[in-house]
């Protein structure tokens, strides 16, 4: 058994030693820029905890981990371009530092790098993860066009909501576990179950993320505090905000989401205001401890080893108690 | 054997009947309008003719050539952002039609469509296939951001031309056809052989390109007469005379590269006339056909039927004398 800081390490070493083409330099060298730049390495970490939990050798998947955080990573470069995102992990995001097209293009590459690594698996089960990844990949994009597209839309629902999450954000994890437990051997019911523990991890995760856009402690949480409050961001809060309001409440927010020239802290106060009194985030925590209940009955119909299972618990847990 | 317009219709047949997803709308709509522009379906059709010299079946090529075809329009809608090109085929680009974050994702999509269809082949040629797809999807990325660097950069000489067209263009003809060989079970040597073929009909073509742009026929030619001439992009024809033109022409061809108020047509014609002085178009067509012969002794080299090498002969020659 392995705990997290260990196989980070592992992700992390392993990320540092691949190599790169020197040439075309512009295109591999923001490559080689975005994955320095660190982050949890949740993804591979999960790919490698639940091959490990199928009692599968982590080293046999430490490329497809690798070639998940490489797609992540992908994703995060191209999304930061419709973004228009200036800052990663307080760095300056790849279309700042070089240009849009390098940014494109660096991002393709790494697209291809990442069906290279997930590649490095055995031929018996080649083309079920090639099928898990490409599905996953195919979810992600669709995710983040479904939530450009709520930027413009007057109404989204939370179903609407849950299900953007879904794509966007609990599909890789759920992927990523999946292809761990597939490389670790494990039976078809049970890599299944092993995807639902990632999905609706995924998904309490996100929403843990739009709590702490607001209450989150501005010492540990990397973003600005009320990002999503300033750009009128459709996360739960404001979508359940939103279907709550009454009287005032309604038109105290409506006010807010129109103003264009709101001085952001002022925004921001208004706006926590009134979900707090709407109580939306008493009701963002509920709907992610459901979540987390369905991950850990998924869990449950694992029959691992009760050790590793806990630990599985305890990093859901931890990642659900993050303050960043 | 089958001749080109039997392979292009039923290429064109395999892509409208290719469905996709209704939702999210504003991701697959782009990727059905891209593949009904049309275009020569010529990368396809190589697929399906290096399968058929081999004696494969070509159905069971179909739909790993649909992949080669989703992958190079994908490259289209990501080059055309870069390039801000407005028209494609005579009709507006995807990002001109809806947006540039709109024609990111949805290339993205089409990158992992094009994998999905080029996994349709059998277990035993899966990995050798993914591979040959991965490098050549790698190069091609790496011939478009070295062409994009040469826009800035003051001198090209030949050799970097022609590896940056090699990657650009060849490698993806010569991979389509690998790929195909490989489909139709050839031996390693004789997929290596048609790889070469391909390349250096890519290596021709492009020239020929090159050519045509300023000697083609208006009528005929799809794009505006002049084009790389107006955009001082750099081509066979323009690095060649930059490196041959000496006092007045060397002086005039200066001039015409630094003028940006230039009237396009009187800027076409002077460039052409520079170019007839120094009989840059003969060189291009010198070096086009140094690559056709390659391309044809690489054919000679595998023993297929004779007729259908005759054909591919035939199919290369009208490539290499069209007028669009």
């Amino acid at each position: 058994m392995y705990n997290i800081s260990q196989l980070q390490d592992l992700i992390n070493k392993a990320i540092a030693e691949k190599s790169y083409p020197n040439n075309p330099i512009e295109l591999y060298e923001p490559i080689r820029y975005i994955m320095a730049l660190g982050g949890k390495r949740m993804r591979p970490a999960l790919l490698l905890i639940a091959c490990d939990l199928f009692e599968g050798s982590i080293m046999k998947a430490l490329q497809p981990a690798i070639g998940i955080e490489v797609f992540h990573n992908f994703t995060l470069v191209h999304d930061d371009i419709m973004d228009k995102a200036p800052l990663r992990r307080g760095n300056p995001t790849v279309h700042e530092k070089w240009n849009d097209c390098i940014a494109i293009l660096s991002g393709d590459v790494m697209h291809v790098q990442a069906y290279q690594l997930m590649m490095q698996v055995d031929d018996s089960i080649l083309r079920e993860v090639l099928n898990v990844f490409s599905e996953t990949a195919t979810g992600v994009c669709e995710g983040q066009q479904i939530d450009m597209n709520f930027e413009s839309l007057q109404e989204v629902n939370i179903n609407e909501y849950l299900e953007m999450i879904r794509l966007k954000t609990a599909v890789l994890l759920a992927g990523s576990m999946k292809i761990g437990a597939i490389i670790g051997n494990a039976q078809p019911e049970h890599a299944e179950a092993i995807y639902k523990f990632g999905e609706n991890l995924g998904l309490a995760f996100q929403l843990q993320d739009d709590i702490l856009d607001i209450y989150g402690d501005p010492e540990k949480f990397g973003k600005q505090v009320g990002g999503d409050i300033i750009a009128n961001k459709k996360t739960f809060l404001l979508i359940k905000a939103i279907e709550l309001a009454e009287d005032l409440d309604k038109e105290e927010l409506t006010y807010w989401l129109n103003e264009e020239n709101a001085k952001p802290e002022v925004k921001v106060n208004a706006v926590s205001e009134i979900y707090n009194r709407l109580g939306v985030r008493q009701l963002a925590e509920h709907q992610m401890n459901t979540f987390a209940e369905k991950a850990l009955s998924a869990l449950e119909k694992i029959p691992a080893n009760a050790d590793k299972k806990n630990a599985l618990r305890v990093f859901a847990e931890q990642l659900l108690i993050r303050e960043n």
